[in-house]
């Protein structure tokens, strides 16, 4: 038994060893940078590097809310964003060449700001009619924006009803929307898609304690983060969280000669593949079979008493069902499979 | 702004009022019932009823394994299974009659037997070729067995792999993936089958602490169940769980003259909706939109800021993509909600 | 190389043969009935038949229009329609057994009245929120109901616009939307529901000329019929054709100890495979593979060499994607295929 | 009542009349280009005009087939394809600006060669196992190719069984499976994606006698052309066409200040839209939406009863599901619409 294409998936135990051993001698040099208006970009590409970073090396940088941080109070509308989703980057990573597989530790997050915004938008959305499921109504559904005030004492930001007087806190989990590298094959995608390459994943494993394993496709891998999120329910399904900007500490490193042919994320507990397409049953079916391979490649079970074991004991997280792909994380503790 | 069809859907307030408060005058009394192969269905429908119970009492009776317990040792194989899920029931709730909502309370669910087992059938699954996204392959995969033997001590049972010596422990979440009504419009359906009626949802929801909300379709609703899973992963992607005879504890209850249009749950902690259907995407489209209306009607915000709050808190999870419908369950902690 | 399940698929050659050469001792008795609001079914599945039928034997019946013949006139609505879908039969065919093929020859089909009806009814179509696809909207689009005359003379039906005074004639096509015989299973399924025993197909496909061989699940078949349409577009995008009351002729024969998974077509120049299900992606997977089986099991092309082929000459029609499932009808022309 | 986002759409009576009323003082000037290795490109984006050409000039050009004529003989495998579906282009058309759309009329089509080839790509295709739609199988299906000798006296190709003997003759219908611009927010997309911008929609549309609208979104709309295809099944299911070199004649105009979200095709007996999405559900909705659009706007149904007349008489053609987005066409006989 074959999976599709399993010679495209990387062995992650060698993965992981080298993710887990970064030698005494790299350097942990940290390297600052602003994101700003001026320097932002709106697509996963090939452009000119904003800075470059040895494997190691930590960034502490920042990033725009998704809006570029153009809705900051009642009144102002979707018409005054910066673009969707501005991006900060690209970075060169040294040493990240096409076939590698690139390390990123999610160090630290922090909302960088007072208040979140939330935004339904016409034509955006998992139950309303949008750009890809349109259909006939009598009148569209308008704009609606809600201002979400943190509390950073109780790490926390509340919801404040439009058409009553409700309120209710909500606890923070800060996580980038969007991260990810050039993709491959010479494509340049807008930063609400999210694909092989990462992107919009809008996925809150992207969080502090987590490591994010992504296919290096150009020299030095271009990478890129933003879209900000304080908090986020399952699905995204109205389209938005709740949107911040944020500063981030972020540790690279590299695998060599090792390529994931789709998101990967790994932490202490936990293995995790993504599935990014539509429908989601498509999702389902690239996170699993990549799970399965996984699996099988580093912790020596058959294919199938992998797939059986998942049926007994695997999660399934559906991140957003909003963008132009929809994302799914399968995961499975490791407490379930033989070591390594 | 209008839900579809929302004139269909119960206002559930009065229908949580109702089930909280059963009427101490209500019967009480046990109802006990054997089930065996004798006596077992296998399709959700019209037929004679095995015992008839008064609002409040309890149900004590049990389910065979999905194999109808014909799966037992290695060697054995799935075409000794006696049928697909058989159901034990069904049973007449006397009071319950059409445009009613039927609620049974989880009691209590115990594991009844020794081991369970899990099975790979060629055709069926997440990540293979099936009966309904059939693939042209060179060579089928084979059919597989495991069995788990199950410790009640430690409340586990333990995965053993076919093709290695590897063992591993799983807690056991007894559950049962087949439980439902007769359904609507003179229709009898399969017990593999999951629908508005609730049937083979394999949702881990219905487990102890739970309320289940049914539509009742005919008079006495005819409540059958089955299918007992000791464990399960999410979506049960290669097709089974850890599947076991159950003995069970249930209590009946009726909403009079309000009516749900898909299974509902509800716990002191939660309320969680169903969404069943193909693809993923349009049975979370129907969890979501039944969400909103339920969180409208009883919870008393609008629409959107329903809407966007789940955007921000919901869960979503896919309890199975493997029957001839899927299964998403959408939730949302009551913390999160206005006060009724 | 092979294809899921084909041991359940029919020897196609076999079957064909069958069906070509009726032996000349069977009866050609015309058998009359006349369907009737008094006892019209809603579903396909086991029921008292209201006629027999031998072996070559002719059936000479009508069926009512999809609403019971229940909208005549401006100002006539939804409501007054006697249920969905009414079919005419059930229909014993003596000799077919579960394991069978029933074989069904439309001899003719002629619209029986003057006028056709057409409807939009809110929840159901292609492209407006429906209850398998719902969406937020803020307010529903309303029913609405076209009235077609039609002219025998020129055999035309002709569209009225409600909105404006236009007008144009469509040629007629005349067609079944339901056909179809009792589930497998112990399933009985409503007349708006199309799946493996045929049902609500909506298939143009029904028309003269053209056999329909379908699965014979219980001794005697149960074939029903119903919800004629004068024509119909691709898809039934609104949800509904141009229906009419029907007089049928049609014919029956049994191919024996073979058995078709999905409903199949055939006449002089083509072969035609069904693919019954959600999404379309799936419903087209289904005929597909379907068709590489019958072409590799009847024709003698290898199944790698029939996939190429199709993918230079096959035909694919989208006949509905409104009902509960949608169908695809794949085909190809006997021209390019080897002599059987 | 409102589609979605009607603002974007172009009026296409505005379009329509521009497009048949070619200013006599425009250029009919012919423009000349060789494609060739060493100057296709394999992305759809923006890169250095290889000609430029003003409205109503004709260009004469050709493009190498989907392997870069690679493979041509028995023996011969995929790994020796000069990428997939090589580019002729791009071509800057001079007065084409962002927010325009260009029409381009396909006037000849010839295919360059003397024979085709077909494919079957493991990880390709529409009922096997995919890269989006992947399923664990126990060995993969191998690749294999077909040639096809072409019979310009006859106008037909040949196909020849591989595991058999069997011949026969398809009758050619040549088309270009790639045709589209750069697209809009900075992207750059791959030669084998269709989208908004048109790509690789392998339609059978882009033939002669037909006319292709596409939105314009940079400067010079940066036109290009590919993937020449001799004949096509709907669907193109096993993945590739009959795949063959090309010459073309094309001539290009523009409809200034109107902007299609998605291509159109027009010719004197229809109109065509596209939906370009998965899964072909939404697809479908895309094209329906679209053409219900065009016929309110030019034609002056309102939009219910453009849809209930679609519902009688519109077509659907799934040209391909095997791309990384599917594509549908949706189209009506003008005779069925009021004169513009």
């Amino acid at each position: 038994m074959r999976v599709l294409m399993a010679c495209l998936w990387m062995s992650c135990f060698a993965m992981g060893a080298a993710a887990q051993n970064v030698p005494a001698t790299r350097a942990t040099d940290v390297v600052h940078y602003q994101g700003a208006l001026d320097n932002v970009k709106y697509v996963f590409g090939v452009a000119q590097p904003v800075a470059r970073l040895r494997l190691g090396n930590i960034l502490e940088a920042n990033s725009l809310d998704c809006f570029g941080n153009g809705i900051q109070k009642p009144g102002d509308t979707t018409a005054m964003a910066k673009g969707d989703n501005p991006l900060t980057g690209p970075f060169f990573i040294e040493g990240a060449e096409p076939g590698d597989t690139l390390v990123v530790r999610i160090l630290d997050l922090q909302v960088d700001g007072k208040q979140g915004v939330g935004a339904f938008s016409p034509g955006f959305g998992a139950i309303n009619s949008t750009h890809y499921t349109p259909v006939l109504e009598k009148e569209p559904l308008g704009e609606k924006i809600w201002f979400y005030p943190i509390d950073r004492a109780d790490n926390t930001a509340t919801f404040q009803a439009l058409d009553s007087n409700y309120k209710v806190k909500i606890p923070m989990h800060p996580f980038l929307g969007c991260i990810g590298v050039a993709p491959a094959n010479g494509e340049a995608r807008s930063s609400i898609v999210p694909a092989e390459f990462g992107g919009n994943m809008d996925a809150p494993e992207v969080s502090v304690g987590n490591t994010l394993y992504l296919p290096v496709n150009v020299s030095g891998a271009l990478f890129y983060f933003g879209d900000g999120h304080a908090a986020m329910g399952d699905g995204e399904i109205a389209g938005s969280a709740i949107e911040v900007p944020m500063r981030v500490r972020l540790q690279f490193d590299v695998v060599k000669g090792k390529r994931t042919g789709w998101p990967r994320f790994e932490n202490e507990k936990e293995i995790m593949t993504t599935g990014i397409y539509r429908p989601v049953d498509d999702a389902v079916r690239i996170a699993f079979t990549e799970l399965v391979t996984w699996i099988h490649a580093d912790y020596g079970l058959s294919e199938l008493d992998a797939y059986e074991l998942l049926s007994k004991v695997a999660k399934i997280h559906l991140t957003e069902m909003v963008d132009p792909n929809y994302v799914v994380v399968a995961s499975v503790e490791k407490k379930y499979l033989p070591r390594k």
